[in-house]
C-alpha cells in the first residue's frame, strides 16, 4: 500500500517568486523537515496540478528540479516517491525506502489492518461494529465523576510511585481478587498501564527471543505484535465448545528444547466468546503443570457474565505459582484510566515491576486513585449490575438482526458474556473485499484474519460499541454487502 | 549482592506434624509458587533458627531434605541457595541460577543502586537529598483539584484515544510551544507516559543496535537502561560552563559508520545545572546538521529558571526538522500524570505513535484532560510563578548550608534553574561508602557515579524534594559523616 503525501498548500501567483520555484522550496521544505518521509509517494501530477491549481508543465518542472537534487524519484507503474531526507541518513543509510526505515529499532510495525483500524476509529461518521470497547455512551460518568469529587479534598498529592504502583489500590484488589477465590497479596500484585502493558512487560523481560507462545485459534493475541516483536512465534491450537484443546500442544512441545508458554483467554474469550469448562481448566492447568508451562490467563471479560456466573478463573486453582493472571479496568469501568494488574509469584512481580520503572516510570497516579475509590465505594459492581443489562439487551438486538439477515448465509454463537459474537459464513466470502465495501459504506469490521491467518471467512462482531438504535440497520447493510460480494 | 529471602512465618508447634517438616513445606511452597527465586540465598541456618524460634538441629534436618529433592544447595562460603522452581525450567533450563534469570529477556535490570533508590524512595523517615522531583508538600492541589471540578461537568467519556493522544491537549500544546518559538502543529505533536517513555519509543521503533548516543558527561541519561537495553552504547562528551564541548564528538563519529544520535538537555542540565548558552546552542545545531545527527532536546526543567528566562531551546532554531523535542509536565506541575510529550517530524511521530499503541494503547485518558485543563484556565503559569520562588528560597537554603559546612571540603555550583546543584569533593572520597554510611544514618543520597562511571567523586543534590526545615541539618549530617570517612 503506498502511502500517499498531503498537500495543503498553495503557491502564492502573485509573489515575484517563480510558482514552480515555490513549489520546489515547499516540497523539499516537508521532505527536509521529515513531516514527509522516505518512501511515500507524491500525488500523480495531474492531481498535484488540480490541488495547486497550477498548470500541468509547472508542476513538470519543478519535479524536474527536485529529481535533479536527488530527493526525490519517479518509480516506473507507482508514481514519484520520496527518497532522502535528514533522517534517512540516521535510519537507514543504506536502504533508503520507506519500508526498510519503519523496520528500523526492535519494533514492528502494526499490521496494516490494525493501522487503518486504529486510525479510522477515529473519524467521523464511521459505524465500529467490531471494536472491542464499550461505547462512549456506556461512560459511567456518575461513577467516576463521584469518585473525582470525593477524591479531590483527600488527595495529597500525584507523586511517582513505587514500582508495583499504589499501594492501596493493590491492598483493594488483594482484597477483591479473594472473592473470586484468587489469592494474593499486595505484594504478587503489579499495577500496568494496561493489560496490553502487562503483556509487553513478559514479552520484553522474561522470555526468550526463540520462545513459543502456545494461544487459541483464533486469538486477541494474533492482533497484536507485542510477542512477535520480541521475536517469538505464536502457535495456534484449536477450540472446541469447552475451550482449547490442550492436547494438541503435545507435539510441538517436545521439539528441540525451545520455551514455551500458554497465553489463554478461558473466560468469554476474544474474539470468540467461548467459555473454558471447569473440567477443561483442571486439565489445561494440570497438563501445563506437568511439562513446566507457565499459563497466561487474560481475564478482562470475567465480570461481564450475561447470565450465569462463569467458572473460576485457572489462577484460583493455581498452587504452584504457574499462572500468571492479567486484569483490567478497561473492559468493565473506562478504557481510557489505563489501568490493569499483573498478579503473579513476587520474584516474577518485582523483575517485572522493575523493567515498568524504566518503560514509563509507573502508571498515573490519578488514573490509580479514582479506580480505587470507585472500587471501594462499591460504586462500581452497581455499575456492573446495570452493565451486564444493557449488554444483554445489546447483544439481543444483535442476534435478532442476524436471525432476521443472515440465517442463510452464516453461523454464529450466542456468547454468555463479553462483548463478541463470532460469525463464520457458510460460503466463501472474501474478507478484504468485505472489509473495503464495507468501509465505503460507512462499517468498520473486524474481520477474522486479524486473530488467525486461517479465519478468512469470519467476522469478530462487537455489541459492545455501535449505537444500539444502529445494530439493526447496521447488521442490514452488511448482510446487503454481503450478498452482492458473493 | 545476595538476595536474602525474607521469612515472615512460624511453625506450629501444637501440630502433629514435625516441626523439620512444617518448614520443608514452607520452604518448598515459597520455592515452588516462584515467590522465592532461583539464585536467592537462604537466612544462615543460624539465622533462620532464631527466626523460625527452633533448634538449628531442626533447621538442618528440613535443609537436608530440601537439598535431597534438588531444590536447594549449599554454597561454599556463601551459603544455601535456591536451584530450582516452575519458572526456572521456563526461563533458564541451562543456567539456574538468579543472575542468569534477571538476564532473560530483551531487558537489562536497572542498576543496583537504582533499584535500591527506586525501593528506598519509599520507605518512611529517610530524607532523600538527591531526589529529582517536588516535595509532595509542593503538590498544586488547588491548581489540580480545581481543574478535576471544573472537568466533572463536561466530562463525557473515558474511551481509548488515537494514536497522538488526546486532540485539545495537543492543541493547546501547539499554541503553548509557539510562545516558546517552537513550531508545532498537533499533528507533530505526540502525548506520552512521561519523557521516559519518549525515550523507549525512540530507542525501540527507531534505532539500530549499534547506534551511538552522545551525551553529556555526567548526563541522567546514565542512570537510564533505556538505551543500553536496545543495545546502543552511550558516548560521553565532556562540558564547560557553556554547555557540551561538541568538538569532541569529532573523532567518534568517523569510526564506521555507526549510526548515531545526540541526547542533550541543554537547559538546567540534570545533574550539574549547566545552562547551554545561546551561542553554544546555534553551534550544537549547525554541527549537528551538518554531520546528519539527529538531536533529542530533553527540555524538562527549561520552565523552572530561578531568575531570568534561558535561552530559547536549540528546537526552535530548528528548520530541517533534526531535532526530536522532549516536554514534560513532572518537574513543573505533578509527576503522577505520568504525562510527555514528543514534538517532530510528523512521519516519525506517527511512528513512534504506532509503536505506542502496541505498548500500553496509549497515556491516560484522565491525565492527559487534566493536564489540558490546567493549562487553558491558566493556573499553570501562575503555579509556576510561586513554584519558582519556592525553588530559590529552597536553593539558598541549601547554598547557605554548604557555604557553612563545606567550603574547606567540596565545590559546588549555584544552578540558574532547575532542581539541581553538583557538588564535587575536593579530596577524594569512596562514594560507594559514603552513600551506605549515609543511609545508616536515614540520608539517601545520589551519588555521581549514577551519572557517569568517571564521577565517583561528586554528589548530584536537589533541594526540590527535602523538607525546606531539614536542608540545614541535613547537610550539617552529611559534612559530618563526609569528614569521617577522609
Amino acid at each position: 500500500m503506498n502511502k500517499i503525501v498531503t498537500v495543503d498548500w498553495l503557491p502564492d501567483k502573485k509573489s515575484k517568486e517563480p510558482v514552480y520555484q515555490q513549489i520546489v522550496n515547499y516540497i523539499s521544505r516537508k521532505i527536509s523537515n521529515g513531516d514527509w518521509a522516505i518512501g511515500y509517494y507524491l500525488p500523480p501530477q495531474r492531481v498535484l496540478a488540480e490541488r495547486l491549481k497550477v498548470n500541468r508543465s509547472t508542476i513538470s518542472i519543478a519535479l524536474d528540479i527536485l529529481k535533479s537534487y536527488g530527493i526525490i524519484e519517479g518509480k516506473s507503474g507507482k508514481g514519484t516517491a520520496i527518497i532522502s531526507n535528514t533522517w534517512s541518513i540516521m535510519i537507514s543509510s543504506n536502504e533508503a525506502n520507506w519500508g526498510s526505515y519503519v523496520k528500523s529499532g526492535f519494533f514492528k510495525e502494526n499490521l496494516p489492518t490494525i493501522q487503518l483500524i486504529n486510525k479510522l476509529e477515529f473519524v467521523e461518521g464511521i459505524t465500529r461494529l467490531g471494536t472491542g470497547e464499550m461505547s462512549p455512551k456506556l461512560f459511567p460518568k456518575e461513577v467516576i465523576t463521584n469518585a473525582m469529587n470525593s477524591l479531590t479534598p483527600k488527595m495529597s498529592n500525584l507523586s511517582y510511585l513505587g514500582p508495583l504502583g499504589l499501594d492501596e489500590l493493590r491492598e483493594t484488589l488483594s482484597h477483591r481478587l479473594k472473592s473470586f477465590g484468587i489469592n494474593a497479596s499486595p505484594s504478587n500484585i503489579l499495577i500496568t498501564s494496561g493489560s496490553l502493558q502487562a503483556l509487553q512487560l513478559i514479552s520484553i523481560s522474561m522470555l526468550k527471543p526463540n520462545s513459543k507462545i502456545f494461544c487459541e485459534i483464533p486469538s486477541y493475541i494474533n492482533s497484536l505484535q507485542v510477542f512477535q516483536s520480541a521475536g517469538m512465534k505464536l502457535e495456534g491450537i484449536t477450540m472446541d465448545s469447552e475451550g482449547l484443546q490442550y492436547w494438541n500442544m503435545g507435539e510441538d512441545m517436545k521439539c528441540g528444547g525451545v520455551s514455551s508458554l500458554l497465553y489463554t483467554i478461558p473466560t468469554h474469550h476474544n474474539p470468540t466468546g467461548i467459555v473454558m469448562s471447569e473440567q477443561r481448566r483442571k486439565e489445561v492447568y494440570k497438563f501445563c503443570s506437568r511439562n513446566a508451562i507457565p499459563i497466561i490467563e487474560d481475564d478482562a471479560y470475567w465480570e461481564l457474565y450475561h447470565g450465569e456466573k462463569p467458572p473460576k478463573s485457572i489462577k484460583a486453582m493455581d498452587v504452584s505459582g504457574s499462572v500468571l493472571y492479567l486484569g483490567t479496568a478497561s473492559k468493565s469501568l473506562a478504557p481510557g484510566l489505563r489501568i490493569g494488574w499483573v498478579v503473579g509469584p513476587e520474584s516474577i512481580i518485582e523483575r517485572l515491576g522493575d523493567v515498568k520503572m524504566q518503560l514509563d516510570y509507573g502508571a498515573s497516579s490519578l488514573s490509580q486513585m479514582v479506580l480505587n475509590e470507585v472500587l471501594i465505594n462499591g460504586s462500581y459492581d452497581e455499575f456492573l449490575i446495570q452493565f451486564r443489562t444493557i449488554l444483554v439487551r445489546r447483544k439481543n438486538r444483535m442476534l435478532e438482526a442476524l436471525n432476521h439477515y443472515f440465517k442463510d448465509i452464516a453461523k454464529w454463537n450466542n456468547p454468555t458474556g463479553g462483548y463478541y459474537i463470532w460469525l463464520d459464513f457458510i460460503d466463501e466470502v472474501p474478507v478484504e473485499k468485505l472489509f473495503n465495501e464495507a468501509l465505503n459504506k460507512g462499517l468498520l469490521l473486524n474481520t477474522g484474519n486479524i486473530y488467525h491467518v486461517s479465519k478468512t471467512n469470519s467476522l469478530r462482531l462487537s455489541f459492545a460499541y455501535v449505537d444500539e438504535e444502529l445494530i439493526n440497520q447496521s447488521i442490514k447493510e452488511l448482510s446487503r454487502i454481503v450478498r452482492s460480494l458473493v
